[in-house]
């Protein structure tokens, strides 16, 4: 929205239909009583009462704006920024659309495409932007009822830039922010929420200031929720806009739009676009130090954590929206500084939850997919219904086929050439491969000099709760016990614990101890006879890829192996073991091998053979220690088949 | 059946159309997943497939027969008879059907109403008797519709006796029990198990012991699922004429039926109807001490005991069935000296569950009604659908009205005068009251010398779970807390625990402690104060006749009180504090006032005006500690409340 250009004629103002009471049927209020009982107002309610609340509460939020990318690899690598900077707690980010770049397309570079990521995939509340400027109607709507599909929920209504230099008004067309806002409200009700944009300063192609400050009111009175405003430089420069839009009756949210600078060319380009004025004070301090990036990022953060202190000191802010050109360190680092970028690792549940309405009650899923959640979701982004409170209630789980291990937000951020590194440019046998997984664990460098921090399985190194076993996982990668999967058992720590808390504090939560690895056959012979022992304490999973099955679970029963117990609440059991699920993610995880690994060799190569035995040969083996207040048996149940095997 | 008449003409016999498998819709094998994790098979399988896996694995069974009562007081008597029985573990029970008694009629005494009490509020399978002969096709179409719409799954298919002396053959009539068994397998495909008599001595009407056995073949290849013996007095008799069954074909189970002789009259009666012959021996016994009925049990209670160990030894017999005469002692004395009564107090959930088709999935209720269950069964009859592992699926719990707290088997086990003397003659206070119930809580007697075995909301005396808590609740009584439900916490018993334990072996079982008391307004206001330091601890509802309800619950959600976790299965949490049923429950709790206790007394009586004071006056409150790792706070809560009173 840096730059937008304003409209200049006067349209009559018209209120909302429905008085903002939330009458859309993806509203949080349809159903009184709420079945999904995890921090329940953070998933459920819409941007403008999380808002509202926020504000209410006297809490302070932030939120991120980011333009889509040019190319296929900058998507992949923006999506996995999401997911870190998503860490920090953004209110809701937004997308930029630019009407050059096919933004309502499929493309993995479009606007609508990586709103839809950043919501189904990265779990984030999220604004797409939308102009409307030598648009028809129903291209408008039909970018509407895409984001809408795709489960967006808000929609930044914007005039754009007409195309030529001689733009003149059309009669029937959208001529003005204002004809968005009123065509969603007339063709979508009350389902999005609405954001436009204000300008302290005044459009640049407003009559006047005071002009501009009356568009502003036609675009709320039309509909809208709340306003993002331009950047600019000073804080008293907000502030004063800010008691002019309430003079002349706007009340809704005004979050100041902030632009830590970031270096001197972007600040010029940016200058230029927005019309905006450098002030004086601070071209002084910029222009002897132009050519030190460092000290101009520095600077930049030094002036937005001064700013941002002022407004929020005033009281009369309580969000800050923060323009961070696709960038990371400087936004975070102000964002830490002012001590509003989320510290707190709890997480609403084990796993990261899509923003997706149709999900909101989704509270259960296979642990397999515990390290490639982007993945369950594509899979079951067609299910109609998600498993509440417990799986059987998805009565036949349909996953998606997985054929395409390409898309942009299922890659891994490493290149060919560094995963070559990683996982060996020739490999000689089976142990080599052993090896691999070993330093994964580790995290020692493999034999070349090159740590281990991704896996087919896993594209980010191991877990900190994984971590905790990380001693017992080297001993037994080493020997061919080649995991993918684990996680400790715990009984009764607090939600709050760090590292492995989740839910509403005041609660408790436990898990039985799990571990899924691949092995070869033999040591699977030996594993059987070992667990014959076991077998009223362990349940067992182990199949091959071609579907041969083992198991001495009670009939297709799911097995819950993470749940929670929180003050005035239903059981919440997020994770479970599902025989039938497991048979899907048997098809991806053996896949892997190939698609990830195999094929970055060439074909008929020894290094190929070896993983193409291992697929072929090898079988996918989990196992849960149902006595979770004892201690973990699960290492002597390894320990005993290596015995066995001597 | 034990005097059935048997046909005597043969009809061609017809094997069942379908080969014996499932196909019916109330099937347990309809759905490969099964979401009712807890002890499933004893839930869910038909009563044949019930009596296989029992035979599979070893295990020895019985089952008990009754007839229905001729007065409303002795069905109240029958019905607890029921529960008290039903603890002992039978595979099922069978109610006998008299054409003379309106057996299909809605009356409390008649056999199809007295099979559907067993079977929905007592939970037990059970068997319906039904004779055919002289009854239209829509008569018994009529009976068996109703009986399937009640939720029985089970008939005995009997032939029962011609009306007059002079029987002659219908041409398109019932004659026969086999025509009823082919009648069934042609109007209810494979709905209802079908069990039919057997005759070891031969039926005295059939012209031979070998066409009475092909008689039953005849009724087996027809469609029944197995065959219950007339009683008979020596084992060899029975084991004869089980391997002449076997040896004409006959495959299915056939269960021996059993007769402890209890009385000499008893057994003459028997002997004349069913025609059979006492052995010399028995008589030898029983005639010279026929006037002495303890002398006669004994005897009786021995020759059964040998018996059955006779057969059970023969490694043949692996069920026992047993004409009860609808008495309790010598039956369950057989049964313990059998070692096949059983002792293992372990429960499928902490709730007893119906035996309904329809209900099988429900495994979620709300804590309220603990002690009235059957009060809980009759007001959800109505629902199509059981909440199964979260309550709030079962969107909005619309219970039906308790109008008539006297039908039979919701009522007191007590006629008035004996609740008059536990709960008083005459009240002359509120503390009057008090004592009543301080005295329910220490099992000491009244200022009468009466022990109070019951009250309005619990027809029992106090469970065992709840005398752990005996002293704390007779401190609080003693001052006006009036509780009626309570249960302590738990945190993580082994699921065998013979007081708390429920569910598979293996498991642990978990309680959040839980208190349910009325009390006075000025309880209440001191209580509120004291709350508040509990605030995030204690959960609590507080709610007059009126309906001012006062609570710091998440808005409607439930809270689960009990859960337990098993090996391979999801979490079980079968208690909640719903807020919503809390409502329903409320009524029902202050209406058991005037219903139950100022109904006993003269309208205009001080001791009725004393019960209306308290109805109208008083609170119902809820509290739940939801710190189940921690001690107990709700006592220090009590305390603190007296504490500020003072």
């Amino acid at each position: 929205m840096v730059n937008e250009t304003q409209h200049t004629c006067s349209a009559s103002s018209s209120s909302r239909s429905d008085g903002g009471s939330s009458s859309g049927s993806e509203s949080s209020k349809d159903n009184s009583r709420c079945s999904t009982p995890v921090l329940d107002a953070d998933r459920h309610e819409r941007l403008r009462d999380k808002m509202r609340r926020r504000q209410d509460a006297g809490d302070k939020w932030f939120s991120l704006e980011f333009f889509p990318p040019r190319t296929a690899n900058a998507a992949v690598n923006l999506i996995s920024r999401f997911d870190r900077m998503g860490a920090g707690g953004p209110l809701f980010i937004d997308v930029t659309w630019h009407p050059a770049g096919d933004p309502g397309s499929d493309k993995e570079t479009s606007s609508m495409i990586i709103a839809n990521t950043a919501v189904n995939y990265c779990g984030l509340e999220t604004i797409l932007h939308m102009t409307c400027c030598n648009q028809t109607k129903d291209d408008i709507t039909g970018h509407l009822q895409k984001a809408k599909r795709l489960g967006l929920k808000n929609i930044m209504a914007l005039r754009g830039d007409p195309a030529g230099e001689e733009w003149e008004e059309e009669v029937d067309g959208f001529n003005y922010a204002v004809d968005l806002v009123k065509h969603i409200r007339n063709e979508f009700d009350d389902y999005f929420d609405i954001c436009v944009a204000g300008y302290p300063k005044g459009h640049p192609e407003a009559e006047s200031y005071e002009a501009d400050l009356r568009h502003l009111k036609e675009k709320v009175f039309a509909g809208a929720d709340f306003i993002i405003t331009q950047l600019f430089f000073r804080p008293e420069t907000f502030l004063k806009f800010m008691m002019d839009c309430q003079a002349i009756g706007i009340t809704c949210p005004i979050i100041p739009g902030i632009f830590p600078i970031q270096g001197y060319h972007s600040l010029r380009q940016l200058v230029k676009l927005s019309k905006l004025e450098v002030p004086q004070e601070i071209k002084d301090v910029i222009e002897p130090i132009k050519d030190n990036d460092a000290a101009i990022r520095n600077y930049g953060v030094e002036l937005a954590v001064s700013m941002c202190r002022e407004l929020l000191d005033s009281g009369m802010v309580h969000g800050l929206h923060f323009y961070t050109l696709n960038r990371e360190v400087a936004t975070t680092e102000v964002l830490k500084r002012l001590g509003i970028w989320k510290e707190d690792p709890r997480r609403p549940l084990p796993w990261a939850v899509s923003a997706h309405p149709k999900r909101r009650v989704e509270d259960v899923r296979p642990i397999f997919w515990a390290s490639r959640p982007k993945s369950y979701i594509y899979r079951t982004q067609e299910w109609d219904d998600f498993p509440n409170g417990r799986w059987g209630n998805s009565s036949s789980p349909a996953f998606g086929e997985l054929k395409d291990y390409y898309l942009f937000y299922l890659k891994s951020k490493s290149p060919r050439e560094e995963l070559l590194k990683m996982w060996g440019e020739e490999l000689t046998c089976e142990e080599s491969v052993f090896e691999v997984f070993t330093c994964y664990i580790t995290g020692e460098p493999n034999r070349n000099g090159y740590k281990v921090t991704c896996m087919p399985w896993n594209d980010d190194p191991l877990a900190t709760e994984t971590n905790l076993l990380k001693d017992q996982l080297e001993k037994v990668n080493r020997r061919g016990i080649l995991t993918i999967n684990s996680q400790p058992n715990i009984n009764g720590k607090p939600s709050t614990d760090p590292i492995v808390g989740w839910g509403p504090s005041g609660g408790y939560v436990f898990q039985k101890a799990y571990l899924e690895f691949f092995t070869s056959s033999e040591i699977v012979t030996a594993l059987l006879k070992v667990l014959k022992k076991y077998e009223l304490r362990v349940n067992y999973h182990i199949v091959n890829v071609k579907g041969q099955n083992i198991t001495n679970a009670p009939d297709l029963q799911p097995n819950a192996v993470t749940w929670g117990i929180f003050p005035g609440r239903e059981i919440i059991q997020p994770t479970v073991v599902d025989p039938v699920s497991f048979l899907s993610w048997k098809d991806e995880a053996f896949a892997l091998w190939i698609e990830q690994w195999a094929k970055l060799y060439e074909e008929e190569s020894p290094s190929r053979m070896i993983i193409q035995y291992i697929h072929d040969n090898y079988y996918l083996v989990n196992l849960v220690d149902n006595d979770f207040p004892l201690e973990n048996c699960l290492w002597q149940v390894v320990e005993d088949t290596f015995e066995l095997l001597n």
